[in-house]
């Protein structure tokens, strides 16, 4: 079987880093694949592809780089160890090879830094960007002889855009492309539609708009190929989708389930700017209702701290009413690590989507939904009932005959 | 269809008084039934007795009172609403004048205290004290023309005992009644020992011994009586079978869980009795390992802190190991109150066990999972998987042509 | 001695009715004055007034009366004792009838409902206000036969005003008065004139502009009256300024201070219109620095959640460095019951208050610092240094001959 | 001036190694003294010894190493930087070289692991030992060029022992030397001996019996040395001390006070031990009573969670009750590294105790009270009110002609 490529959108992120520094070692023996849920026992059945056989690559719009990047988690921020850094050094500058510039639309906090290696994106045509795009991810292939080639967002969140009628078919979004019209058209937009054109399956693991517009997602169905998110769920909402039903089953009414997320590093500072954090807010507060029937007095505050680097701190109260109307409350406190929650996410997704390519699957995957905070056709939110959808989805395919599989994307 | 009776072993405590207050608020219209699982849009397709259809009576052991105990939870300990007792006085009278001594061996901090009700127990003969309390559920049910009459065991834990060959089967039992071999028969065996015998259901609401001994399984099933137990999971067990899955399914490793428990109230005076808290700590701590696959590092601390009243507190502090082997922490801080939070499960469990009596089951009911921390013959710990056992059963009774139902015990 | 009048501003708010409730209760021996600093043995030598010698009165700008609120705090909040509240009614009922109408410009949460008492306020003229309140309280200290009348502010929090040349001195401060410039004179500053133009002593409990403009200092010192504020210091900000000490004589670096208040009630409506909030987060923000010699990375979040009533919830998180810039982290969670944290400090206040104008002081009561965010006139904010300042103030006090005190304003 | 000599029981173990670790990168220019207490501003009047001044050397009774103990405390524990203690090798080595081994009574948690350098102490004679740990001190010295050598004690925690009439004179205690009465003198007591006895000041920052015999004392004031502890306050009782006079200050009646302890590491293992854990409780269960003016109830428990490694997280619980007998809480997390929090106090005592030795004060150093958990001598525990007696003395030492100084013991 072909290797499997892995482009990363934000390839020079703390999320993508610690995804490649992972991967690598543990292809390395050099640490055991805690975090994976692909790694249970409950998945075995299924033939998923080795993580040994990922070969990583990626845009980014910033020119420091993933080694450096890999080296600030270790040295600056505790979050990844030194020691492991150092051990896959070499396959850290081979991935920082293969990045190509990304495409950014200029403005906002995650924009290029100065002397970035972004192609003055903001002077780029979208339908030439779009080639372009398209273009690295069929060099990658080539280069790299690959069978599929799964493509994650990663990068920082967008601010949130009002999806129009432009949005709602495959034609009118084409024309936004050709007329360059910007002001509708996100860079994680931009990114879906070239990889789902090309026929990479397309996973949006953060809240930008990236696969939201009916005109992507009829792309990625015309193209026949996988695609599913939105936003990885990895701290405080996963937190919020396991307790919900203790609540929901014990008939007990939340009256108030307030949050209150500390966060520093580069995700802090993008959603400290209002616009940003609003992508965010949204994505982090639509599960309750559904989990427990009704939507309590909810409030989700993100608070950028810069002295907590990668690491964040939850902080969520939730008062509630027992027999008799008597108020009680549950408060939890959830101190991880942002990138090394989600990055074993990321190599679940990956796997899972080149799998369902190479069954022939097409559309959303709705079977991945526990691994994210909105996910797409999915109104399930409580996080045991989404894991069922997995196992069942296990289930259905642990006795296929995999040989009659088509090729990856 | 006859009223049904609720027997209540312990029904001077703090929770018999809040499940005899509440019951009787919600059926004069006073308060909402919330934290009743039997409410549950789920469950409606049962058809369960009205909470305005059980009669309350009980065994107690001391003397002050179910009116006395309610008016003190009210005044001080802030866990029941004064205007509400006030309101239920005249219906706590007619279930005061409804009780009868218990049966106590003496010793112990739950003893009775001087001048109490209890049949100076240290001297009735074991297979007197059987034959009376036998007749006292014979007469509640005469008296007040009830169908099934349902004992729950709601007294104070008691020490933990080693079962021997003499509890494995009904004759050797027997024979310990006979020859009053006080040493191994503990009150909550023999309580149990009396319901079942008189063909009454049977809920071990608490961790001490009572139905545990295979001798009493063998007399509920040929009395064909349903019975289950034990310990109800009202607060930090609750949260821990529903975090656990959690650390299950995304794979992480899960390396201290450390729990302290503080409580007031009598509840926790009995349990700062180093034996008594013992049966506490072994239905509290089986839990981790069934759920997460492994048994991690975990203590239960129990300590009684007497200004707490009948309100507890517990904090966790849960230790996992994520991707990379990095280290990350959830804690959790419950605040509750204990009376509170079991009372409106004992009323679903009596709900539910007439219910099954009716329709003819015989035998440990191991739908009733959820409502306990050490499920009788149930393996399953997670909280979600276990309120699916119930789910189920709902389901398969759901259509079931109820006129064929035989009346209760 | 003759009795000391407290005129409340907010006389119908949560506070008013606690302190005047408490006051009672213990006048009547039916309470013990837990959380009265006056009542520590270190102030014993300071010949204070007696509890029982206070006589309440009060303005409100909202009709629902002082014993609807202490019945709603009893039954709905949980914040009073049923049984106390009946005990006192007759107490409640004469100061309701010595309220008087307040004053309020109009808009805000804070205003006066439909059909309120408040004078149509937004038609009086500022100087015939300032004339109507001045007479209430000349009535009340001549009906009661008063000696000093202490006023208290205890009303809802205003937005903040910037302060200009018209309110640095008296003179151009009763012209804004005579021109009746409603856009330059909050509520709270027209209450401070009408107390201390009469000869009253004022505390300043809120956050309110009140007694911060020069020119109203101005009428204090002409006056020859003593006055105080601003913003009683109960919760959150008392609980840093307690830490902060820690970090400061440990030479640990704070890093980050975020602190988030949850609070219901009154108080949380109206902190939960953002300009009101203003005020508040002013007077909270302001104690980290003068109390660790430098500004660390802090916020301070106010959220409104209507489910906690009277009660609040402060989470506060430090993250801190220590030796070899080692990251660690300190954490708090404070509940409790605003009303009542304020309640017995406002007792305090006014028995200070009457104190320090029976011995001829005049101005701002420095020695008072301890008890408020933001203490006018004093810089060190660390609570124990702001404790020295009082026992201090009561050592110089403690030998003087008070028989040749003057009588009270 | 002549160098001081820092010699330190326990030189193996994690706090050991990171206070010379920290003292040499500090020394390099490679940190900052953060956490220095004699680094602050107010301590600047001391002409205190530098720390590039100070020589590291000490007693174990483990053969394992300092090393090798700064590279698991930076690899295995994330609690010293790995560049860190690389840059710092050198001089960690050349102390290794200085070692000696320590005295071990055989038995217990922290005896000797097999193969270790102790002097099978378990058979050599008392006498003789005190003979050799004094020569130790004398060698190190003059093999240095030390002016004075300041021993502190960082080693595990023994269990209590009951002070008999055999400790209370030096006479007697010279007479248990001579016997051999091993039942009776601990190793503690040795090591205080021996330094005391050769001049050098002695620290305890355990809570191992060391310095508490007042036969001990009268060495250190015959020999006119300086000598101070017990047991260094780092976290959980820092914390208590600092809290405490919110409560006592504001009149808040403290109900409850339960504190949890978690820690791994050694230390946290040695405590495991009952009898040990017993002393680590007496030193911490006394600062309440001082601070509040009563006791309240209070637990204070500690668990050895292996996983926690070098750091430790606490929570305390405190239940208070305000005006009208308002049941109110706060909680507090603490999570910070042990070693890292003591260390730099352990630098703080060895200057302040050189410093006072040179100026020729003799007996215990009560200005440091605010270092210890249970000073000597001192009834004051709340935490500001030790730090203003540190503050007193610098003043009284301020101005002072130090050339008038006599040389280090």
């Amino acid at each position: 079987m072909a290797k499997t490529g892995v482009w990363l959108i934000g390839a020079g992120g703390a999320l993508a880093s610690t995804a490649v520094v992972g991967t690598r070692a543990i292809a390395h023996g050099l640490a055991r694949p805690t975090g994976l849920v692909t790694e249970l026992p409950e998945l075995r059945a299924l033939p998923l592809i080795g993580l040994d056989q990922l070969v990583f690559g990626g845009w980014e719009v910033n020119s420091r780089g993933i080694l450096h990047q890999a080296r600030a988690l270790a040295h600056d921020h505790r979050s990844l160890n030194p020691g492991l850094v150092a051990a896959v050094e070499d396959d850290l500058l081979a991935v920082q090879r293969r990045l190509q510039p990304g495409f950014a639309l200029g403005g906002g906090p995650a924009a290029p830094s100065r002397g970035a290696r972004a192609q003055r994106s903001g002077r780029e045509p979208l339908e030439k960007a779009v080639a372009r795009l398209g273009d690295d991810l069929q060099r990658f292939r080539e280069d790299e002889r690959l069978g599929t080639v799964v493509v994650v967002n990663v990068a920082s969140t967008e601010p949130p855009i009002a999806l129009g009628p432009e949005h709602a078919r495959l034609g009118s979004f084409r024309r936004l492309l050709q007329e360059d019209r910007r002001e509708l058209v996100t860079p994680s937009m931009l990114y879906a539609y070239a990889a789902l054109e090309r026929g990479c399956p397309y996973v949006n693991f953060t809240p930008s708009p990236g696969i939201t517009p009916p005109a992507l997602r009829e792309v990625g169905e015309t193209r026949r190929v996988v695609f599913y998110g939105s936003d990885g769920k990895t701290g405080e909402t996963l937190m919020k989708t396991v307790l919900a039903p203790l609540f929901r089953y014990r008939n007990l009414e939340v009256l108030s389930w307030e949050g209150v997320n500390l966060l520093g590093g580069g995700d802090g500072q993008v959603l400290a700017n209002p616009r940003h954090k609003q992508s965010k807010l949204r994505s982090k507060s639509g599960v309750l209702a559904p989990a427990l029937g009704y939507a309590p007095h909810a409030t989700v505050a993100i608070e950028y701290v810069p002295s907590l680097g990668n690491w964040k701190t939850a902080w969520d109260f939730i008062h509630f009413r027992g027999f008799l109307d008597t108020p009680m409350t549950v408060q939890f406190i959830w101190q991880g690590c942002d990138s090394v929650l989600a990055a074993p996410l990321v190599l679940d997704l990956v796997r899972l989507a080149e799998f369902a390519q190479r069954v022939g699957e097409v559309g959303p995957m709705t079977h991945l939904a526990c691994f994210f905070k909105d996910p797409l056709g999915v109104r399930i939110s409580a996080f045991q009932d989404q894991v069922q959808l997995l196992l069942d989805y296990v289930e259905r395919h642990a006795g296929r005959d995999l040989t009659q599989a088509r090729g990856g994307g």
